[in-house]
C-alpha cells in the first residue's frame, strides 16, 4: 500500500487530517530531505527513505519496491502531491510495472492556495498554474502557455519561477506579458509559505525585483480587476457592493 | 475578528488543522446552510448564522457587523475560501467600510485538488481553472478564456459546470475545445467529492454524458499527454521512465 501525501506548504497545521492519518498508518516514509524535516516529529520511530533532488524517479521505484514487500508507505510532497508532486510518477511507475499495489492519493493545499490566503483574496476569479522550469518542459510549450494565459486574463500562479540555472525566465515570462497586461498589474510574491521565515512582498509587474524571487517562492500575477487595498491583493468575483 | 475559513471539498478529515482551530476560536459561524450541516459536529454550542444561496453578500455583510461588536467570527466556505468562496467578498466589504476588523484567510483543499486525488493525478502540468458560471462573468468572456485554455493545451478544471439555469454551458464549452483537443481527451468527472455520496466517471470529450453533470460537479479535462490506465487519470510530468 501506498500513500502518496502532499502535506501543505508548510507547517504541520496546514495539513489535513487524512494526512495526518495516512503518515501515521506507514511503516515507512519516502521523500526529499527538505520535506521529511517539516513532518520530522511526526516520524518518530518509523523507518525513513530521505532522497535529494531531482531524484524523482529513484524515490519513487523505492517507494514501489519497498511497497511490493508489503510495507505500507507514504511518499510525502510539499503542497499538493498531485500539483508537480510525486502522484503521477508513482501512478505511472505502479502501471508501467503492473504491480498489484493500492495507492492512495491525500490531498492536500498546494502552494499557490497558501501564498493566496496570505497576500489576501487573488484567486477569487479564473486562473492558471505555469511551471516555469524548463527540465522537462521545452521553453517554447512553456512560451505559448503564458502568452495566451495572459490573453484569456487568467490571474497566474507561477511555479519553480526562478533558478541560478533559469534566472531570467519568470522576466521573459512577464515582459511577454505586459503585452496584454498593464505594468501596473499587481504582483504578489510570497517566500516559504506557512514557513517560520514566511515572508510576502506585493508589488507590479513593472517594479518587480526579481532578485527577491527564487524556488521556493509562489508568484500570482492578477487579472485586469485585481488590486491592492489596505496591504491586500484582491480579484473581485464580480459582486456590487 | 473575522476567520475566513475553508473546510475542504467534503468531510471532516479533509480540513486542515489551521481550519479547526480557527472554527474552535470562533464565537460565531457564518455560512451557507449546506457547509454548515458539513461541520454540525464542530460547532455544538456556537451561535450559527445560516443563510441560503445566493445570499453572498447579505451573509459576509453581516459576518463584518458581528464582527464589529468584537465577536470572533468565521466565515465557512467549501473548499478553499479564496477560489470562488469568500474570501474576497469579506476583504472588499472590511476594505469599502475601512473597518477595524482584522481578517485571517485560512487555506483549504479546493475541489479540483480532491477530485484530481480521487481520479489518478491529471493536475501534474500546467492546469487552469474556469467558472462556467455566467452569473457575474459575460458569457464572452468565458468562452474566451474556454478557447485560449485549449490552444494552450492546460488541463482544464470547471467550477460551476452545469446548473438548470445553465444546462448547455459544459457542452458548449466542450465543443469550442475540440478545436484544439482531440475528441478522445480523458474527461473526469467527480460528484460530490469528499462526502458519503461521492462518485467518480472517467470518460472522453466525445463520450461524456452531460445529464451525469451538476452543480457539485467537479469536470476536469485532460490535456494532450493525459491518458487513462488501471482506472486512473494521469497527466505525465515528462520524466522518462
Amino acid at each position: 500500500m501506498i500513500y502518496v501525501v502532499g502535506i501543505g506548504p508548510g507547517e504541520r497545521d496546514m495539513m489535513t487530517g487524512e494526512a495526518l492519518a495516512a503518515i501515521q498508518k506507514a511503516d515507512v516514509i519516502v521523500g526529499y530531505i527538505t520535506y521529511i524535516r517539516l513532518i520530522e516529529e511526526l516520524i518518530q520511530g518509523k523507518e525513513v527513505v530521505k532522497t535529494g533532488m531531482r531524484k524523482e524517479i529513484d524515490r519513487c521505484q523505492e517507494a514501489v519496491d519497498i511497497a511490493k514487500t508489503g510495507k505500507t508507505v507514504a511518499v510525502v510532497s510539499s503542497g499538493d502531491a498531485g500539483i508537480y508532486g510525486m502522484a503521477g510518477l508513482i501512478l505511472e511507475i505502479v502501471d508501467k510495472e503492473q504491480a498489484a499495489i493500492e495507492v492512495e492519493i491525500v490531498a492536500g493545499v498546494t502552494a499557490s492556495i497558501g501564498a493566496a490566503a496570505r497576500l489576501g483574496a487573488p484567486l477569487m476569479h479564473d486562473f492558471c498554474h505555469i511551471s516555469l522550469s524548463d527540465l522537462m518542459t521545452p521553453w517554447e510549450v512553456i512560451e505559448k502557455r503564458v502568452k495566451l494565459a495572459a490573453e484569456a486574463d487568467f490571474v497566474v500562479c507561477f511555479y519553480n519561477p526562478r533558478s541560478k540555472g533559469r534566472a531570467n525566465h519568470l522576466q521573459h515570462a512577464l515582459e511577454m506579458m505586459m503585452a496584454y497586461k498593464s505594468p501596473s498589474t499587481p504582483v504578489g510574491i510570497v517566500k516559504d509559505v506557512g514557513r517560520k521565515e514566511e515572508r510576502k512582498i506585493l508589488t507590479t509587474m513593472a517594479d518587480i525585483d526579481y532578485e527577491e524571487v527564487d524556488m521556493t517562492t509562489m508568484v500570482i500575477v492578477g487579472n485586469k480587476e485585481t488590486y491592492v487595498s489596505g496591504g491586500r491583493m484582491i480579484t473581485p468575483r464580480g459582486y456590487t457592493l
